[in-house]
């Protein structure tokens, strides 16, 4: 299972620790992507405050959807080392540069939410997620080559369909930015519509050819 | 127990991930709650300060019921996850779903903080608290239903109590949104009260039927 | 050793959770201690900027040690959980009842930091570290009472010793408290020495009445 | 093993929790790094907004260079960890006084971000992360040193080879220190390319004098 002959895998192979910092690293940006949403100030009667909140509601659905569209990275990242079940040195590293872009989307986002209009705004987001999609594309072929990092016994076929939806992500994306020279909203159109259709079209690429029977119920 | 004839379960299958990120998050929400406090400026003699401090008590009051609030569902969310044995991409996604009204709590809490005598702030940290205990109503159904992600062998009659006990935060919740109209300090009442009531009368929805013995001492 | 007749023990008995946000928070509140220090601004120089480092130095001396403060209380949860093998609802609840004061110890450490000579300021952080020991000892208290959530086979030599050491911490926080109303800075040596003493004359709580041999090397 | 006669470690002298909160820490910290990085304001039209975007750059790639120094620190963590199998009191507090100057990091980034040219904001960064070296050298000797806290049947060849790549940290950071002040970019130059020499000449030290087979392909 780990590559040693019959031996049980050493602490320091273990993805224990890449997963853990991914989901830490994960919880702080969903928070903090909430946690630029400003109380308003300076409200007089009650019925200024509810208009003022209505107002905010764009705001708010504007972060809704990245939260949704970093939590749908989260979800892949899971998928990724569901099937990843070894680590080594440069996947830990592999695995940060994924992180980097990650950690910045709370500052894209932000600045997507002052200036939603603006096209300069909505490309450096779309450049932000082509690198976090990029980079889990990079995960997951230098993991799965030569069954590198995944059980030797992992058949080819789903692999290879892995493969082909994780490499849709950065390209998706990286039509996005340039679409943003056309159009920003059709641009953020994209970013949304990408995960959606991966969602709803997708199989886990942990499952290696084999279907998990439901549980009888 | 997993679902495979006898195997072990596989690693994209476990709960880990998802109780690490819910527990990251959650860990990063309680802490900011805090954070919002700020420190009294432009203090002159040390009577000064300590009046300055008096007159935070209310207000480290209420951060400190919305700790509870929030703890309370988390200890909901690990009851949930102590019958829950397995993990699938929707469930993933429920998760998710939840734990977005979690991220806008401390944001929900500051403007309660600030506002607590206007109805459209209550209503906003009710409207919030509501979509938290709906999904985790809809986690706890999507897991149990058809035994989809718990244990086969789970006796029905638990299973049943603990749908009723989790259908009852939602309903109780959309009740205070609607009391907030009336009362807004009645409306925060029913917040605070309905896992007080859930906490006293609550068994763990975890026991599948069984009660555990206690350790002989 | 899960008071089961010989089943391993169920997931929600676990204390996996209870550390795992315990974890998260105080990682939290470590980092967020350091987030209040300020850059300085409008700097001239280099030689002014050099100037306001070193100006800034007690400063970072004071947060320096309130980190090893609230790191001094997270090794003493890493130790009583050592002992602590089972989890059940009430201890999730004590558990957040100790993690409530631990999230106000950055917002504490930030009054002190600013107001040190301040009477007021000292009570306020001192208050808050006594709750802290209180519910740390509250949680020891009712995990090991009647051998509730700890091995069976415990011996009551240490435990006892164990019960002692952590009724010291609240006790000699209160005592800091009060001697706050006739000098701060003396009430500060105490919040600071109480730990220090804690930790050269202490023995793991965890060591059952048997002393870990010293691997052979 | 664990230094016991046949029996399975106990928990208190699990690593878990130590490995626990230095990855909440660190994810913390490389999210806060971002944070500080503010959205540009009172923006005219869109060409402005790209050209602010384009001077926020420089700020950027400093950003994301620290956030891989951190990391690199992170890895560093984990490899070192990766060899350590037991925990006891006084590693805890070795690892405190480890997060502390990495929970500065954050901190000493926004100094050099906002003073890139001045000396002494680049001696502060260096002194902080000669404290971090200094402290995992710390760590690993602790460990190491008559086998306390790692297998008994570790062979010396790579131990040794770990412990003079470990003292290379601090010492390389101290001469970029003392570099600062001839030339700032010049000492900067040493805190990046230190980790990069040793990252392209590693192995991990987890490695006990044995190569771990590539599983077959």
């Amino acid at each position: 299972m780990t590559g040693q002959e019959g031996g049980a895998p050493r602490k320091w192979e273990s993805t224990a620790r890449v997963e853990a910092i991914s989901d830490g690293l994960f919880a702080v940006a969903l928070t903090l992507l909430v946690l630029d949403i400003k109380v308003p100030h300076a409200v007089g009667p009650g019925a200024a405050l509810s208009r003022q909140i209505w107002a905010l509601l764009p705001h708010l659905g504007l972060y809704a959807a990245s939260f949704l569209v970093v939590g749908f990275y989260w979800v892949a990242h899971t998928l990724v080392f569901g099937t990843i079940e070894r680590s080594d040195r440069w996947l830990l590293w592999i695995n940060l540069l994924y992180l980097l872009p990650v950690a910045f989307l709370p500052f894209a986002t932000q600045l997507l939410a002052e200036y939603p209009q603006h096209r300069s705004a909505t490309m450096f987001y779309g450049a932000d997620v082509f690198l976090v999609g990029l980079m889990q594309f990079a995960l997951w072929v230098y993991a799965v080559r030569g069954r590198r990092l995944i059980p030797a016994e992992a058949e080819p076929g789903p692999l290879r369909a892995g493969t082909r939806r994780l490499a849709l992500m950065p390209l998706s994306s990286l039509a996005g930015v340039f679409l943003a020279l056309l159009s920003p909203p059709l641009s953020l159109a994209v970013f949304v519509l990408t995960p959606l259709v991966y969602i709803v079209t997708g199989k886990p690429h942990g499952v290696a050819g084999r279907k998990l029977p439901r549980p009888r119920g």
